[in-house]
């Protein structure tokens, strides 16, 4: 397969699972020791991972979870933290200045904070309680993190089950990249030169919609894009798609499930440039018919890690170039 | 000035104001019955309203505040929500789906519901346990609704004096829109046929840029927008800006205001095509400076009804045409 070294994705994903017993530890003490809320802190691609998982939080923990934008936490302020909260960072950098700002307030406030960071000796890793190391384990934190919780919490009984099958995706996700490629190559080939593309996701999906169109199309890539709930959809953004203009669904397996339904039913009634990734179109060997939904945004990342491969083919833009990004001060 | 009836404005921005005594019998009313937490659930447009006013509530309030997209709110669930839960909805037309559905959730649950509604006889002022009915007041709505809980739960002790103050702001607010004329229509003129812009915007002026962005240019004059948080714009969208690319800046006057600072002083070093539309340079007679920064969406959406009406000019498309929405099924 182009441009695909199955070897060391395998050892990245294999060493990436494995920062759970770091994670069992943290959120264990803590657990334990007690806290109030939970926020999870973030600017940019890992405030995504908060609106991938903030459907699901709603749905399954009582728990109360609290979002922040970095910077806009540190300026405003939330009434609701303390002492008390417990805090959730990641700056896979580890030098991420919004995110070290917030690090920094959360400390002089005295809450506890549990990082992932890939920099050992970074400031993120300095400033964390618990600093979670690894070089490609940010995604992996997220869902260890926060079902431990939920598993102390009572309200993820499937824990051990998901983990133990979870241990096993790497290979299943090397399958999906190998399904999933020719799709992904006909679509980079044919719509690279697009003026804009609209993406569209709902439910745990919507996270990463919005984190494929920012951080990987505009940031690497230079492409026009705009992310768009596949609810707010409706509610403005259908009126300037027509015939000519590229839109793309994500597709996922949890419960917002219909809300994408509605929009692949609708979009080819008024567009001729639509295009479909349904996670459900992948076998994922291993992984119970339950656990699906729960890890639709992983198996979609993985079908986008063809796409990008692809585009930066069809573009021939190196996905490591910046115009602007960490080359100018701001 | 160009297609502008004072008189009409005045007349419904006064009539507006009118809902606080419907409002503040329903809040008191529920505030004694009290409640365990409250649930902001809308779509599209009257999701942009919560935006609007999350840091607010988050920097002000310890009343734990929920927000909801009606549709997924349904389908995915809350564990948080039960009958103790007190909901505020908006459907101006009355008939939203997505909203009167997530309404005959929270019937059946058996929570409360505060709603506006321009629609006396409409499903939404049927489903609701208090409506309030008002043919333009959905902005002060939230208002009233937001800051009398806050009144009452201690948090919010100038509701008096700012409310004093907010009876005169429809004089005030004709005051701004002759202000922002002449700069409303220059950029209508000058952009009204760029192939995207770029809105970005923080704090509290995020929901009312989101806004602008889809439910005024999207829907209403089919123009490519797309809006971006001040925040994450540092995060992958600035890449794809270039000389040549419209970019809009909406300043406001809340702690967030740093934030936009950062993009005014970046913006103009990549792009010649860069416009800042800031609630500063208005006098805002009558108003208080300590609540300038409260009211600066109010204050950009009476700027924006400018750029509006030059645009339904420039572009010779009157903002009642749809392509789509409510013309067909989906």
């Amino acid at each position: 397969m182009f441009n695909f070294d199955e070897k060391a994705f395998l050892e990245r994903h294999k060493g990436a699972l494995k920062i759970r017993n770091d994670v069992e530890k943290a959120v264990d003490a803590e657990y334990k020791r007690g806290f109030k809320n939970v926020f999870l802190i973030g600017v940019g691609g890992s405030t995504t991972s908060h609106m991938e998982w903030e459907p699901f939080l709603k749905a399954h923990s009582t728990i109360d979870f609290r979002m922040e934008r970095a910077a806009e936490f540190v300026l405003c302020g939330n009434k609701r933290f303390s002492k008390d909260s417990l805090v959730f960072l990641s700056s896979v950098t580890g030098d991420t200045p919004e995110v070290i700002n917030a690090a920094e307030y959360v400390r002089k406030q005295g809450a506890k904070i549990i990082a992932f960071t890939a920099k050992e000796d970074g400031p993120m890793a300095k400033l964390a309680d618990y600093p979670i190391i690894n070089t490609h384990g940010n995604t992996y934190f997220w869902h260890a993190v926060l079902l431990r919780l939920l598993h102390l919490n009572n309200e993820f009984p499937e824990y051990d089950k998901f983990f133990k099958e979870l241990d096993g995706l790497p290979e299943t996700l090397v399958d999906v990249q190998k399904a999933a490629d020719e799709k992904a190559r006909d679509f980079a080939k044919k719509y690279c030169d697009e003026p804009i593309h609209y993406f569209i996701g709902a439910g745990n999906m919507w996270g990463w919609t919005f984190c494929y169109a920012m951080c990987i199309l505009e940031e690497m890539f230079w492409m026009r894009t705009k992310s768009v709930h596949a609810s707010d959809f409706f509610h403005g953004t259908l009126e300037i798609i027509d015939r000519d203009t590229s839109v793309v669904l994500f597709k996922g397996e949890d419960e917002s499930r219909p809300l994408a339904d509605r929009v692949e039913n609708f979009v080819p009634r008024i567009c001729a440039k639509f295009t479909v990734f349904d996670t459900k179109d992948y076998a994922l060997k291993g992984i119970s018919p339950e656990f699906r939904g729960y890890i639709s945004p992983l198996v979609m990342e993985s079908v986008c890690e063809r796409i990008t491969v692809h585009l930066e083919d069809a573009l021939k833009h190196p996905k490591q170039i910046r115009r602007y990004y960490r080359r100018l001060d701001y």
